[in-house]
């Protein structure tokens, strides 16, 4: 029998998923009371089925896929509908949130005698035909969504309690989006000062991985700074308020910001970003005509 | 004719650097006044000659590798022995230190009429017959230093005004010792949460060229944690107080101060870096095996 899964809200990942879960012949039900034009045309190009609350509620899976300051409200919000119900959906949060937030999010659902299950979302949202992103899931009732791997998720199970899919994501967020921001800054600086041809270079020479990883980071990152702001001050949590380094990451939510308000704005500070990749595309290449 | 190079202090690096131009026919000069006996073995040992200020002052070049706390007084002491000898030397800061503090130590330097080189060094100090850092130089003045180059030093010109190569320096190191302090944060956080081995997993599959950096970096580190301290206090200044990344490198300070202190402590954390950058090791001869 055809299973069944909610996944809201239908954002750019949400109803990515949905096509791909569709397209292995999953119903795929989301909420559309209030959403845009935009949303409306999003999730019915991914073949989604705008629901009531009540046929949400009665679906196998429900998937949480929302930006991280809105996790809790909506964990609340299914715990209210589900705590009514005979037959319990499995919820999974697959959201950028901390250790603490996931724990809290697992007290609300089980509150409502759902099963729960931790999960930690890496890699960009399925494109029709080519891969899935990671789906890491963590918790005792990992195992009850298994269907999500028939289903055209690339599902992992991290052993461990609800949290350790999300201390996964927080962690590898925190040095890939942080070695993005480290790098940012300095780029930027570096070309202020008019050193960023020497910079450039010596990364050739001392640190090649480093400088490709800059090249690809640098102008993906600038649509993405302002989603990276919350996730920053996520991990900040993670590692706690009294943490020694927790100040490292509350500094790149206030960087990212920067960054988001000058791509909207008049685009200085991500024109050096963009200026310095290009000439790393433009040294190799000149590197192998040599 | 021999050249004499002065260089103060004899710590870890001006001793290497000492021996290189020594091996390449200069006389090194340095100050040994109450130095300790180690340093005073280093110093011979490295073939440099104590000498009294006079004989520093009347020297060819002048280099200034201190912590980069030190750099300012160090200066001003120079200056003061500088401004009344006729024949000036070069004197080169080749500390870590921001672009406004090498423009201030310029400027103090100037006051003695002497000629001023700002130089960055990147690498490991010389060993034996292996390689030199690469010492990048900047103002009007670095060519008259060319002769360092000849004496086994890797010289190397940035085109632009005293501060374009310590800018490098500061971009640098706030890029490499940054994924350093991102990496350490997040691996010790991981591991408490128990997902140390999903994060190196997966590091692995989608960020190997960051992964293979961390194995090296993690242990690397925890000796340095105590003198990178002051150089992330730098970099924050090199961003300036109000710009918006400064707070990363404040935390990266933090971060560092307490590193040193759990390395000369209890190593609890420092337990945790180095089983994570082990465990990288292993699973790489594993995959080999296989």
């Amino acid at each position: 029998m055809s299973k069944t899964i909610a996944i809201l809200a239908p954002g750019a990942m949400g109803s990515a998923v949905a096509r791909r879960l569709n397209e292995h012949g999953a119903r795929v039900l989301t909420s559309l009371k209030g959403r845009s034009e935009a949303t409306l045309k999003r999730a019915a190009d991914a073949g989604m089925v705008g629901a009531e609350d009540e046929a949400i509620a009665d679906a196998d899976i429900i998937l949480s896929i929302v930006p991280p300051g809105e996790a809790v409200a909506l964990a609340e919000r299914l715990a209210s509908l589900i705590v009514r119900r005979e037959k319990k959906p499995v919820v999974v949060d697959c959201n950028a949130v901390n250790v603490d937030t996931v724990q809290r999010i697992e007290e609300i659902i089980g509150s409502a005698q759902a099963p729960f299950v931790d999960a930690g979302i890496i890699g960009f949202p399925p494109q029709r035909g080519g891969k899935s992103p990671a789906f890491y899931m963590s918790g005792e009732h990992a195992k009850d969504v298994a269907v999500l791997k028939d289903l055209g998720l690339d599902v992992r199970i991290v052993e461990g309690p609800v949290g350790a899919a999300s201390a996964l994501k927080m962690s590898y967020a925190g040095i890939v989006k942080g070695l993005a921001g480290i790098g940012s800054a300095m780029v930027i600086a570096a070309t202020k000062a008019g050193a960023a041809d020497a910079l450039r270079d010596e990364l050739a020479l001392s640190q090649p991985a480093i400088l490709a990883r800059l090249e690809v980071a640098l102008p993906d990152m600038i649509p993405k700074a302002y989603r990276w702001v919350a996730e920053m001050r996520e991990i900040s949590g993670f590692l706690g308020p009294d943490h020694p380094a927790s100040q490292i990451y509350e500094g790149f939510a206030r960087w990212f910001e920067h960054l988001a308000e000058d791509a909207k704005g008049e685009a200085a500070d991500v024109a050096l970003m963009k200026a310095f990749a290009a000439s790393i595309a433009r040294k190799q290449t000149l590197g192998r005509l040599l």
